[in-house]
């Protein structure tokens, strides 16, 4: 890659690391994306509803956030023409870039942020270098700001490569509430991919090291509870109330001694908890957000049915109804072993690489997941790539950051590995 | 009382103390009172199914058992025909004394025994004086003895005195589980009643004080519970169990969680819990023998409700299934303070009586409230007098004993009170 | 009372529901109290902290609410003088008139308002008269207003009264958090009293029935219970946590199951739970603010204890820590028969009663118990009187309101009841 | 193997399987031993307390149980100088062959029966050939007669065979209990092994397959947990007592709570509950016999002091105590690739295999594991080999029976990889 290549993008992931949007709100990130898309060159851009199968998104915030969103990315610069396209939280973008027969080769990159204050100490070189996040209160702390980028960079060699076949270039919205992935798998887009490749920075990985085919993908189901019961005055009229806390007491503990599975690792958190209005008076309703998971697609629905017994039973219990809601979602899946075998070997030739790893767990869950499995069951192949960087503080937390060596890594290793799929 | 009969009154006293036999088992017992009322002469004398609403028996040990207490009984010398009319559970006795028009007056007394087995130790009487009783492992620890006897005392007197009226004296099995009252009221036999008393020896008070109208009778319902899963290997299939034991734990912990209510007192006990097979093994079954209470009837009922549906879901939650079965069942009632108030009087003047209470609190439960309810709803009054008796050892211990003179008390303050009723 | 004293009353319960305050910031309400003090003229006025035992207050809202209330009550113009004499949250004011000797006789009344928004419908008196809260989202919706309005309707006619002895007008803050009673008690101010009334009005009785002694207060003790664990990624680290709303959860269910008591009615309640940052999170941290009551102190004491314990083991048994913080408390009390009697007597006579009753349970909490136990440890006299008085809308909700005739009522009952004290 | 040999091993078999004794009381068993390796002929033999640690033994049955199998031994015709060797549950038999120098070689089999009763319906085949357990209640369910005679066969083997070095042949008491693993290992007598097998028929695997190397041994403990709390009369005093069942009823389903772990499987089990006395008495004691488990030693005791954390609290709760002993332990172990290879090797030139798997999981629990880390960290290699074999019924259940095909089987299989290790 030439020098100025390389600061380009470099200059495009401060960019957007400095806007850094939640889920289903990446209005200027996708604006952003579709100039640099239109500047490249691309035979198709889709953006919005088509994109993406409305009643199969998760997670999405209600209008007012929305709303609020698509007013500051028109404040700092986002078109009016993309603007409109996404309007109703349709965010993202899929290029597809077509030069006569051959084979559908795919790349998916995610370009959402989260919700932690970044920090602004010493040391952290966004804020030395001054691109902080200008959206405080959220921030690129999980490196999708890279993984866009690299997604540009790849599109760049990609077109200018000598291929015979079609390329589609995924930007996908909402993959931090894991709600985004079911809506792009479900709107069909990606039917006719013969390969696919998802990205992921970091992960505890060092800058040079890359993992071809990452595995461990624990499928997961995210769920708000609300238990409804009645009011009374806890001093004069005890029973005559219902106590929706009392359901989620019984509920959380009972959640967690779901009967671990013979077949693999299950996962349960009642990750936030509230409950009732006043000391003295019987609680008339109760929330728990949690999430159940499992290390294939089977083992977290059996914890989900399970867990919804349990939910259930524990409203019943003390007289109170209970209301159960997914709110995210995501299946396990496997890397293609053939697939990252092409990684692999590409890898190892690359610049900067000095360690490559056929398979490394996730640990977590991810919603790529919905696209390798479509992709599968289409006959088709798919495998996540671990791009290592050195991170100075953890995925997730205010002192995240990217090395971006990795941006150079990322571009050669993935469109290397395209290269031979066509 | 003279002598000769105070003497004999001791002696049917350990009589009945050397043969304790548990609810509806009372055979020998029964065969004994009816050898005594033919004695004494009765106009009446009913045995069997028509004093007893079949179906309304609670508790009533199964057939092996029954037929057991059966043959004991024989072989102590119990008569054949008395043996005949029993047949199946059918015990106690009725016994009735017709004297021209008049009210109905009834005394109940109480006849079963406990599953104690009596101390054989020096210092307890009836060890010492060798009428310890003869069926070991059972054990006459309540008093049923002296109450049996002192009915008869009373009939003594009764039929020796000039009154008009009807006089019925009730033997009553099966008090000690509860399972006898409901039966006896039920049959209809106590429906005409226009003054009842029942009786107890003892509850804390000493010998020479009696209580005119007891009150605070819990309303009460026991109960068994199963639960039903599905066994497996605990190490190899973890999740192909369905743990039965995990249900009861939480059917325990949230049957005390029933709210506390603003009408009065309540209780829960799960006072006997089993389950399971083995250490590594799922457990399929598991049972609680519990039991809820109220300060009145309307509150055991809230208790009771709430309890089934704490077991019907906490077997849910644990995808297992649950039955309950009501073991025994008695309501609350209340003396009547004009009825008490004539006890009062006439205990006032009866030798050896130093203290009379017109009311004291029981703190449990009595299947009486059965026929005191019954009587009071066809507009009769009905009260449950206290005979103070010191006792060494607690009731339902091993070394409870009762102080003979109460056998005189009794018999003069009860008979003294009915004889003003007419 | 004349015409023109009853309108004044009138006027100052309207000024002062116009004005509601919370608990500890009752500036402005003091001030103008202190100003109705001084034209009726007392010989000591007392207003601040020592009045109030420092260390014993309960409750005490932060320092920047504090300085909010007493910033908006300068705006509202109370006097400089009475704000500084407060500042810090030392609200409510004694006022003592001395006539020679003769007994101390005390009349307790308390002057908070609680976080309501008060009703602008039609049909609510205070909104169609125009005397509606003027600070939104407070409320004068337990009758406070109309308590103060009767102590200063009292003081005047015990100034114009003659008699010999001391009087003492206890204006309490804080009551609706039970937070102030213990720290007046604790002052020593009232310690020389023979004699306490202590007022409410309503309480379910309508206008013209009068309670001469409330009784069945529930002693109680609200508290704030602290979880602390350590979060940790719910997926990829599921047993690194230590999670907080698990102890939270056990402690809940455990709290509930508090043995029932044998020596009288019991209550908890966990009123308001939250804990856990994000469903992906262990929960690290987690809080209960519940509360525990007894019909006796001894009861709830014993329900404290065992919480305690439940709270610190529910901590334990998840290897979390945990903090229990009493936020408020109060015992119980009894009001004297005598003293009852002497109201009972004067109510009869008294214009518009219509119903006097010896004696009628609370069913709540309150913590004029500390001043009534405070008096008679020291062997005086109190009891807690209840004026009646039609209110459209419940205690504690947007529509409550008093029957302004009470004023009246309340002034005849408690200054004919002291006129019979000296 | 000659027809005579294969008729002695099958006969013998059988006698084992007829006379079936529970762990630590192997006493016949251990007789019918000695005789066969005396006729076989062994250089050293070793029965009784030297052979295990004593106080390593767990899961010793009491005194009484242990003398009623001494005395039934006795009348089976157990041999008097070896039952005194034994006396007090010291059964099995170490037996050493020296020939020179070179590597001592062990197998270990091992020799306990369930407390099962065997079927005695036609298709059970020793009911059918006569040699169904004599001692009622008690079966060899799980092949261990099968796994004696495969060591008898195994030595007879050896000693026909010409080898330089030691081979030790361990018959090991108390598997079933995992109890006597642990006292072997610690009595030091394998101490000296370079080579270790053990052995184990069926586990699914049908006659004809061979598992060189078995792996996936949860390590486990099994617990007693002990409540003890304070009996009183539910009804009349809750409060008095101290309630053993709630605790039982806190720590089961917070057992089940413990949190899951991320470094891999746990396993929990609450197998078997009692408590309490009556149902109108607040229970006083309750007890858990139960388990955890972990798929590696480390995790087994994480989940074995969270047990314990949660045991004490769910008591300390309820204001109980708790005590927690453990009855029976084994840690996890890893068959060694190297010898699991020497016995695949073999294993595919015996006749009748036709299936040899490198490596398979247990899915459970097995006492050799402390046999095999015992070896393993003095630096030998260890591995347990799978003798697959038809089994009508499941293990541990009444109509398990062992294809006879399998001894020849094992004992090729074995003395062949013994052959290969001098």
């Amino acid at each position: 890659m030439d020098q100025q290549r390389r600061e380009r993008l470099v200059t495009l992931r401060r960019e957007l690391h400095r806007h850094p949007e939640p889920a289903w709100c990446e209005y200027w990130t996708t604006s952003r994306i579709v100039t640099e898309l239109e500047r490249v060159g691309v035979d198709e851009l889709l953006v919005g509803p088509d994109l993406l199968d409305a009643d199969a998104r998760m997670a999405v915030p209600d209008e007012a956030t929305r709303d609020d969103w698509h007013d500051r990315a028109r404040e700092a610069g986002a078109r009016e023409d993309v603007l409109e396209r996404c309007e109703g939280g349709f965010t993202g973008a899929l290029a597809t870039v077509e030069r006569g027969d051959g084979p559908t080769v795919a790349l998916r990159v995610d370009v959402d942020a989260l919700p932690i204050t970044e920090s602004d100490e010493g040391g952290h070189a966004p804020a030395e270098a001054d691109f902080r996040s200008d959206n405080e209160g959220f921030m690129h702390a999980c490196g999708h700001d890279a993984h866009a980028t690299i997604g540009v960079g790849v599109l760049e060699a990609v077109v200018e490569s000598d291929f015979s076949g079609t390329f589609k270039l995924l930007f996908q919205p909402a993959e931090e509430v894991i709600g985004g992935g079911r809506a792009v798998a479900e709107s069909g887009v990606l039917d006719d991919v013969d390969h696919l490749l998802a990205l992921h920075v970091g992960l505890d990985h060092p800058t040079g090291e890359v993992v071809a085919g990452v595995n461990g993908f624990l499928a997961v189901r995210q769920f708000a509870a609300e238990f409804r019961g009645e009011s009374a005055h806890a001093g004069g009229h005890p029973a005559a109330g219902r106590d929706a806390v009392q359901a989620l007491a019984a509920a959380v503990t009972n959640l967690h001694a779901i009967r671990r599975h013979e077949d693999g690792a299950t996962r349960v958190n009642a990750g936030v908890v509230s409950g009732g209005t006043a000391t003295n008076i019987v609680p008339e309703s109760a929330r728990i957000e949690g999430e159940v998971r499992g290390e294939t697609t089977a083992l977290m629905e059996y914890m989900s049915e399970r867990a919804d017994d349990v939910i259930e039973h524990a409203a019943g219990m003390h007289d109170c109804e209970a209301s159960v809601r997914t709110t995210a979602q995501a299946p396990s899946a496997e890397s293609d072993a053939a697939l990252a075998d092409v990684v692999y070997a590409v890898a190892e030739g690359v610049d900067g690489v000095d360690s490559v790893l056929h398979s490394a767990p996730l640990g977590g869950s991810e919603d790529a997941t919905y696209l390798m499995d479509r992709v599968q069951e289409r006959g088709g192949r798919a495998s996540f790539v671990g791009i290592g960087t050195d991170h100075p503080g953890g995925h997730h937390t205010p002192t995240f950051d990217v090395d971006e060596r990795t941006l150079d890594i990322g571009v050669d290793v993935l469109a290397g590995a395209l290269a031979r799929l066509w």
